[in-house]
């Protein structure tokens, strides 16, 4: 594998590693650093001795603020691949069933895609004060892509999934808690201790037994692939549409993928550009 | 559509619409009230507009008492038309899976047929002080016919349904939040804000990225109508037993349907009159 | 059915039995308690009266400290009967769909076998202060064997599942009421009143109705019994790896299965004796 760009890798031991997210100013997620996600779990499974990968981000302000949306030749891709499931897709369901640990260590905003990158893991621990998640996509007129609606009723009901998916609020780290967005959240001065502590105690122990929890629980909860690749194809059908790329237009002119107030609070920022069709619309 | 008489209906904007249910002395569901909100469903989403129906009540004691248990008429509807859903289970159903968002504004008791319509909206909010939720019907030995054996434990869990089910208790604000139950329960004098700056905020969003939040969280959640019409037959064929005869008769002479202490503390009342066969039942 | 051995049975009413765990000097389950269990649960099927029973302990620091790990005959047993289900996980799926109510009543560690016997109840209360429960085994290098990954993600969702079973930590009564592996916990002077009072009231209902909603509840949450076999299977395949072996001869030298500080603090001590193959391997 060659040199992550989008990340650092930290081997703290053949068992456990920490990946790191730096990937300047927001931290998006792209599709490169899906590739690099998805070469790291190939170098991680071939290892035979990891058996726990933390993620965190090298940003307090953004563990991963949401999907790089400059991107224009995606969307000719994604055209051209209709019946192929998207390489963000296929990395989630891959992160969801890989025979290890997965840890995530949420401090800063999770939104979009990267509440979708945390979702795909084992367990989540998030910082009380400053760990936020939420899936803001339907203020951008589309529904999220990566499988919200699929995966967050296992954690936390119908009830507040909708909530959140209709809503596009950020949760702040105690209510994450409450819902079981998150599987718990401790005071910021105490994260990153029990986090590895916890990692820690888990790469210590059999890497077979690891195994097996992973694909039992997955028996019991995996959803079907097919809910994924549909929830994906949705999304791209909306940003086709005038709807979502006039939200996204204004966005862009207002600071969005830019260390900016609106990438700080972009549930508030995305009511002031919602689309009214009709012969007044911009 | 007639002008409803069970509840009244607040157009606030082409995007979203309140009902808000009066129906005194205690707003129980019966025949009419179903009929009534299955028009306003067949309406609204004809309309091509509303995005977003919130329910409340006229009523600050009750939300909803519970289903209408003075009808005659209608066992003998079901007992000649076995083979169909009920009315009820159906108008249940078509709430479930409408393709617009349903929230509800819980204050006063919600008991019966009144949980089983907030368990069939999206999302649930409540007052903290003056919420009032659960399934008291075992205390009339029949188990209850809308559902919530099946919708309970994808908010809640196995285990808390089972408690809900098998005691008939009422579970308060702060405890149906804590269990999930409902969404969120807020101070009583903050919950009319908070419902109506939420319902305008996805009222402003997209009508067809709803749509699709809608029609995903319902692939990986709803469950098949068939449970729904096996627990409402059971629920029929509880009213032709004599424990079931028993309960009901001194209800309502002690009360039930009236602005009551009985229909205040239904849960502790139906204790009183626990069927016992034998030489001396009544 | 002759006396049991392994706890006492206190018939409360002819509807209500209490089972209360004794078997010293630390409450394991055996082969012998299965049995006594599966008899238990056929005379009360064949009473046609008890609607409740309720499960405690004799002892306050332990509710059933986890399954017997000392009987060697058993894993000869299983090697001659691998097509068979396991008697342990066929009285765990049977007390699972067993038409009557089920309350698990917890004071003290309830881990291993322990927790799945509880999860397999109904309903679970605890004492906030004495109530432990967790799946240790990972720190035995064995998945559990009692189906903790097949039950535990509807009560707790997929990622504190991951969290208890990778982690095998203890959960004390307040975390395990927050993630809601139990229903609720209690002052501990206020448990046995709340159970006594709540299993009356169910008892005191009608038969048939109890019997109904858990045949309900079992048609949208249970699930298949090959789930339970498989696990089983992976278990006991993880007892003849010397991983496995290592670490439970380290355990019993140390005071498993005696009234020992171990016993209170398993898993703290496993992680003194995790195997490292390689050649100073011991």
């Amino acid at each position: 594998m060659d040199s992550p760009t989008r990340f650092t890798l930290t081997e703290h031991s053949p068992a456990l590693w920490r990946v790191t997210f730096n990937n300047p100013p927001v931290n998006v997620v792209d599709s490169t650093m899906t590739t690099e996600l998805d070469s790291l779990l190939t170098r991680a499974e071939e290892s035979g001795t990891v058996a726990v990968i933390v993620f965190d981000s090298a940003d307090p302000e953004f563990f991963l603020a949401h999907y790089d949306l400059s991107d224009g030749d995606e969307l000719k891709w994604v055209l051209a691949h209709r019946d192929e499931i998207h390489p963000w897709s296929a990395l989630l369901a891959r992160l969801t069933s890989v025979p290890l640990a997965t840890i995530s260590s949420i401090r800063g905003r999770a939104r979009g895609a990267g509440s979708e990158l945390l979702l795909a893991t084992d367990i989540r621990f998030g910082s009380r004060e400053k760990a936020v998640v939420g899936q803001f996509e339907i203020g951008m007129s589309a529904i999220p892509g990566g499988g919200p609606a699929t995966v967050l009723p296992s954690l936390m009901g119908r009830g507040r999934t909708f909530e959140m998916l209709y809503g596009g609020l950020d949760f702040d780290g105690e209510l994450a808690e409450r819902y079981g967005y998150v599987n718990r959240v401790f005071p910021d001065d105490e994260l990153d201790g029990f986090v590895a502590d916890f990692a820690a105690r888990v790469a210590s122990f059999d890497l077979q037994t690891i195994k097996d929890i992973k694909r039992f629980v997955n028996v019991a909860t995996q959803r079907p692939v097919k809910e994924y690749k549909d929830q994906m194809d949705a999304f791209w059908a909306a940003t086709t549409r005038p709807a979502q790329q006039h939200v996204a237009r204004h966005l862009f002119e207002a600071g969005l993928q830019q260390r900016s107030d609106l990438e700080r609070d972009l549930p508030q920022w995305v009511t002031r550009f919602q689309y009214r069709p009709g012969p007044d619309a911009q």
